[in-house]
């Protein structure tokens, strides 16, 4: 008997039919003897339509107003979950954003939980009903709904899971759980049965798409064990926990790579203090996020400045640096967005030196040219042309014998 | 410079592009130098659709759970006309039922409002907003959505209206306000410029569906002038108000004609005190609602009982009398589902008298036979056989001299 979260996902929850199969897991789970929560997201493409919509009513649309029109989506699928639920004999209750009162800041579209509210939660079962969360939403101080922004389930999920201390938090998807790199790209991608919580921040940056990354920071920060797997089988998934001895064996668990990324150089700018800062404020005041940053030390006064973006925000981030390049007198603005970026995650790389090298003669020895480098404490990434990125990734994946099962 | 309610239906709302146009009209009177307040209700069909998809997922969905469902269709709604006035240059914000504060009862799906809190609506006015209000949907005590039944939205609107002593209602539909009959059975029907709240129920009640009833109710409780139009013109529509001195030339304001009612007679009751009690408690037990009744005084200790239903509860209500009739020693249960109730109402026949008969002889010379009458203070209803519906209506119109413009 244990208190659990479950959160499903937009495929898990994509008809009414597979709203009926969600039904079932809930109801064995709660059959077992556990409390249930479940967090719903909205029906695959909902969201998008719902965006579309807006988009018909106004090129800009106002965010507080869409964050309204967002959260019919989760509104839908908790209400037909606990309809079938109902049916099935279990006492069961929908609660949205501001019912669970998942208190959140004032930012509409990209609201971060302030606090959870988890009374209303908790006297539910203690009524022996399983609770239906709308994930995605929350509400202001002032009442205004909100919404947390792609993949925002997640967190909603992980951050009820830790104020009802729940022993666990089961996210369904619609994969088996994380892979050590994409499937899709490597046929010899293996599922991994536990993961750290750095680990996994590392790879939901770099593009796993499995979790949203501050559900990770989340789960990491409050402890809670995640459970990502697949609502489809009966299969185990991959556990994300806090850092453990057995993992540290792995130097390396696995590989990523980002395409969607474009990268612009400062040629020759003047390297006096402050010069950072010019170069980045306005990029974001314009909301631009930027990914890697490298500065090359040089003689003589100045250095290259290279930084890379999304590709969507690559347009403006040039416009922008072109004006800081008059301003600040650097000679040259170069671009480029043919480019992608492998990187290898492990926590393990921490008390093992050569991962740097191996991964370095890996890439050579099939010619594949590196024009960025950058790491952390767990991760090395590497910059590189876009067409080489699948083959980067499999000769990766190999050369640090991730193709096997870990002994 | 007046406060304004304006209520918008749902064929008003079915398209974004309707919407805009909602958005221009709403906008024109706040240039006026008004203010307004704005309730919608979803778009055409989505109720509909909404319903459907919930007995989709249940063949009974729990009534709780389908108010949060429900209530979607007007979050939609709010949100895309607050999108379209903030691009126009307004400050607008929408409001759910519960941001409102519209107070209801628990009774889901068809609660009634217990009390309006407009305080955030007065506090937006005054700060010049443009308040944009989901009709249909409040919340209840403990903090659950609950909707106000079909129709709900006028009800919605009228409360509101009444909550912040607005100096107006508009009513915006798809009719340029209320006829004198139903112009597809007769063309000769006539726009009326005012009518009484009192006959105002009484059409209401009796099938002209322009206005939800409870909202008639409401609007005469605290003497809301309420005012029916339609959204595609510029047309003045009707006035719905306090009974005055003008009014009562018109003998007869209305003609009007259910054909939703089914008959039921339950042949030779014994005449015993508590008998009615012992037919009608087990009907209102299944929640049917009984229309006319109507018994005749009998002689030898027996009498006749007759009862209308809608057509949908006719089948129960039927088996039900059954059960009953064989209980109280009624010896047969007769039952028609071909009828119609044709019903003239106006204030000033309570000064009148004749009405009664114009109306009978008038049905008579079309050799229309009369099964039941029943009679309130302003109405009087007959039932006759539906095939004789139409024409029925049509010689009514022309006996109380609808026909023509009130001199």
């Amino acid at each position: 008997m244990a208190l659990i979260v479950q959160k499903y996902g937009g495929t898990s929850v994509g008809s009414v039919d597979r709203i009926r199969n969600v039904a079932k897991r809930v109801a064995k789970t709660h059959d077992q003897g556990n409390d249930v929560v479940i967090i719903l997201s909205a029906m695959a493409g909902v969201t998008d339509s719902l965006i579309k919509l807006a988009h018909e009513a106004s090129p800009r649309p106002n965010k507080r107003e869409l964050d309204v029109l967002l959260s019919t989506g989760e509104q839908t699928t908790v209400a037909l979950l606990s309809m079938i639920l109902r049916d099935m004999g279990y006492s069961a209750t929908s609660l949205l954003g501001f019912q669970a009162d998942i208190r959140t800041d004032a930012q509409s579209c990209s609201a971060r939980i302030i606090s959870i509210g988890g009374d209303r939660i908790q006297d539910l079962i203690r009524e022996r009903h399983i609770v239906v969360v709308a994930g995605f939403q929350g509400h202001d101080e002032r009442g205004n709904i909100t919404t947390l922004g792609r993949g925002g389930s997640d967190t909603s999920a992980v951050a009820i899971a830790a104020a009802i201390h729940a022993d666990t938090c089961e996210i369904y998807t619609d994969v088996d759980g994380i892979y050590t790199t994409d499937p899709n790209i490597c046929h010899k991608a293996r599922k991994m049965d536990r993961i750290s919580y750095d680990e996994m921040l590392e790879m939901s940056s770099l593009g796993a798409k499995v979790l949203q990354i501050r559900s990770v920071e989340f789960a990491k920060k409050y402890n809670v064990p995640v459970h990502v797997r697949s609502s489809f089988n009966e299969e185990e998934g991959t556990m994300v926990v806090n850092e453990d001895d057995a993992m540290e064996r792995l130097v390396v668990s696995g590989v990523t790579c980002n395409k969607d990324q474009a990268r612009i150089t400062l040629k020759k700018v003047p390297d006096q203090p402050g010069i950072s800062a010019k170069i980045f404020t306005p990029l974001a005041d314009a909301k631009i996020q930027v990914d890697m940053i490298i500065q090359n030390t040089r003689t003589g006064g100045e250095t290259d400045l290279t930084f890379t973006v999304s590709k969507a925000d690559f347009r403006e981030a040039t416009e922008i640096s072109k004006k800081v390049a008059e301003q600040i007198g650097a000679t040259e603005v170069l671009t480029a967005d043919n480019i992608a970026k492998v990187s290898v995650v492990g926590v393990g790389m921490k008390n093992h030196s050569g991962v740097a090298a191996t991964m370095f003669s890996a890439l050579a020895k099939e010619n594949i040219n590196i024009r960025l480098i950058s790491t952390s404490e767990i991760r090395i990434s590497c910059m590189i042309e876009e067409k080489y990125a699948e083959l980067a990734v499999r000769v990766l994946h190999s050369a640090f014998n991730l193709d096997k099962e870990p002994c």
